[in-house]
């Protein structure tokens, strides 16, 4: 039997972080020169209800590195639940393919595709959550933390808007025992629901959760700082005017931000970012800014998550070991 | 020298079961661990003048699976005939590529394109027909059919609409000796071109033909109940008023429908189905329905279509039979 | 370290020279049956701002044959300069593919796209030159140029408006010590900055170029005619009503024209032609023309980019050599 990745809540700590080993593993084994041909021949779906750049290029790359091929099936192709019933689609294309991934409108339709394909599904974002980008995250954050500190001690901090990232990020950072907190406005702070599983994560993990609209309480001692665009979600989207009333310039990382948290305090960012607005150019090109890395760490994501729902996880990790 | 797939009537009743056998080897094959790479490095251009998922999907999968890469060159991308001369279009393409799909708006481009390109060329739908379908089709026909009867035994019938995927059908049942019937109201019957050829066939081949508003003689000891949705064919597309008075409720199948019928009857769609017009979920989803294998099988066409084409039946099958 | 192809004046006579053999030994190589794999597991990632038939078809099938990958991102999926600074786009596309192609509306993209993205960018046209069909174009050149001259010892000639391609081929031609005229009206002839570069190459390589409205003086001895469509660049395209009435009759090439030249003349075009204004089809279906050699030699000159870029000119000859 398969499992499908549509919301890191469904998977146990270990098994996140197994995850994130892996990824690290194969980007070691490749930038060393090898070649991995795990997926040799298999075929990814890949549905796109929205654009997308680093997903999209993301996943494509990654099986192609891995020996198979990614389908691009774009915006306005595939309307799920439009021409044809959801539950044919997820059917017909289970059939026609070995593994899909959908960006979504809504979350709903990446549950119904998961629940009826026959075959993994991965969700690559919806209006709820961004799994991925959480797992790229994670390894970003692994790469670049302090050498004396572990996981549990990092304190973690989000500004501005509760984006899907930001809650895929708070439920991350909760679910792995971290310490979490969102800096923003009220009206554009994580909701209840996403508050309550952030709560009991860190009942059961032992981290910390916060939303403060307090800065120096933010701040304080932050090991990364973390910020997305202010535009909104999908089609209630704010203007340019409305958002920077909002968030500006109190939600902005600059460099005076960057001063307050600690002095070896990693910038991240999900991308793309408007320069200017959430962060300055100061910001995203000092050598605090670990953005490309982490863009980079998407494929390193996607390829783990691919060869890890594809149920190669062991034979890849016996080529990998067996040949260092 | 290489032949195009632009017609099933263009080939002997014993090609097209030599491609169907093909399809169903390969099937086998690749489905008890096998790789096959006999279209190691080729390119299948893919030209859509018209959306499509199941065609492309099948073709882009069939093409990673036999080695080789389809590309995708979707509505807009490539205007036959508009920005330069179908004759150049087919010329070049068939230069940048070794083997051609398309499915296009007019049958008469892809007649031209099989006649210029100089790389076999597959329709992939025209408003005339559908013959990919048809193979997969007489794949799923094959796979289903009642383990007393040989294909000439079989009666199958088409309700609703005269669509392409109606005269294909037609064309293809009596063209191989079967029994083919089209329950439909008139204005919306095979024309008398197609009929022309059905006769023909039945003439030569010993099959039936037959037209019929009377739901009785339709379906009285049907092995087969196929339907496609009632939209009409592209421009001329009728609203759901329009087609609900034509076609509803006589020409649904529903299980009432099911139940006139041989106590075996299996029932196919081409997707995508509009349940609850031209047939209702309780169908689709009973134990009659063999739409999704159907559907799978559009992939089973593809592969022993690229393998036909690209000349490589007999490698193929070497390769095969050497393994068993 | 890697180099960038933005435009051959940034290359060596000696360098250029050494992609055209490339690219012939490497189509000889695999016409004659071979496979290479230098490119094993390699993304290419392609962007169009622009609509494109041959330079994407060609380079997808490139990347299959060498044993990679190439990502097709239409126009409107990447707006390079829109959502994100092109330095962010350049620098996250660099981090998850392997190599670039950009077609782009404004010269300067591919310039700072080539600047910041950490692997290797090919120019596929920009409103300023053209340079992957200049390296196509020579190697057509070279397979039908008589056999008793040298390159310099040709005349080529372009006829009509100052396109891109125009102005490319003066930079080739010149560039390689050959003779280049374009014949078309003022106000469509190349600019000073073209003229000043085409001069400054005859100086250091022995050509001579020449830009003239006079037919006769245009034509004698031309060894090849070339011309482009008379639309003119992007947002500023003429109407067919504008078009016809500043080039036509004057500027198109039929088969008086044909006459004019030297006995072995080759006609050449870029594709698409508007057949009835440019050229006629006399002349595009006649012996003289070697249009569809030229457009199967966009995917010869890919071929050859991808390798050299890539840094796998030595290992790609060694495999071709060593097999003959």
């Amino acid at each position: 039997m398969y499992r499908n990745f549509v919301d890191t809540q469904d998977f146990t700590k270990e098994e996140l972080l197994d995850m994130k080993d892996l990824g690290i593993k194969i980007k070691k084994y490749l930038k060393d020169g090898n070649y991995l041909d795990v997926l040799h021949h298999k075929t990814l779906g890949m549905i796109f209800e929205q654009k997308s750049t680093r997903t999209r290029v993301s996943f494509e790359t990654a099986m192609e590195q891995l020996g198979g091929h990614a389908q691009y099936l774009a915006p306005g192709q595939i309307q799920l639940g439009a021409h044809e019933s959801l539950y044919d689609t997820a059917k017909v294309l289970g059939r026609l393919t070995d593994i899909l991934m959908a960006r979504v409108i809504e979350h709903n339709s990446i549950v119904t595709l998961a629940k009826y394909a026959g075959v993994p599904v991965i969700n690559g974002m919806s209006d709820y959550n961004h799994p991925t980008q959480e797992l790229g995250d994670l390894i970003t954050i692994f790469e670049h933390m302090p050498k004396d500190k572990r996981f549990e001690d990092l304190k973690i901090v989000f500004f501005g808007d509760a984006t899907q990232v930001c809650a895929s990020l708070g439920m991350l950072v909760t679910h792995l025992g971290g310490h979490f907190v969102q800096f923003g406005p009220k009206g554009f702070q994580l909701n209840e629901h996403f508050q309550e599983i952030c709560r009991k994560n860190c009942e059961k993990y032992g981290g910390t959760f916060l939303i403060t609209e307090n800065l120096d309480e933010a701040i304080k001692d932050a090991d990364f700082i973390y910020t997305d665009v202010w535009y909104g979600l999908y089609e209630s989207e704010l203007s340019e005017e409305e958002r920077m009333k909002i968030f500006y310039p109190k939600y902005q990382v600059n460099m005076d931000v960057i001063k307050k948290a600690s002095p070896n305090v990693k910038f991240m960012h999900c991308l793309p970012a408007t320069r200017g607005e959430e962060v300055t150019d100061e910001v995203m090109d000092s050598e605090y800014s670990v953005v490309f890395d982490e863009a980079e760490n998407r494929l390193t994501a996607m390829r783990a998550l691919l060869v890890y729902f594809m149920g190669k996880e062991k034979e890849t990790l016996e080529i990998i070991e067996g040949r260092n």
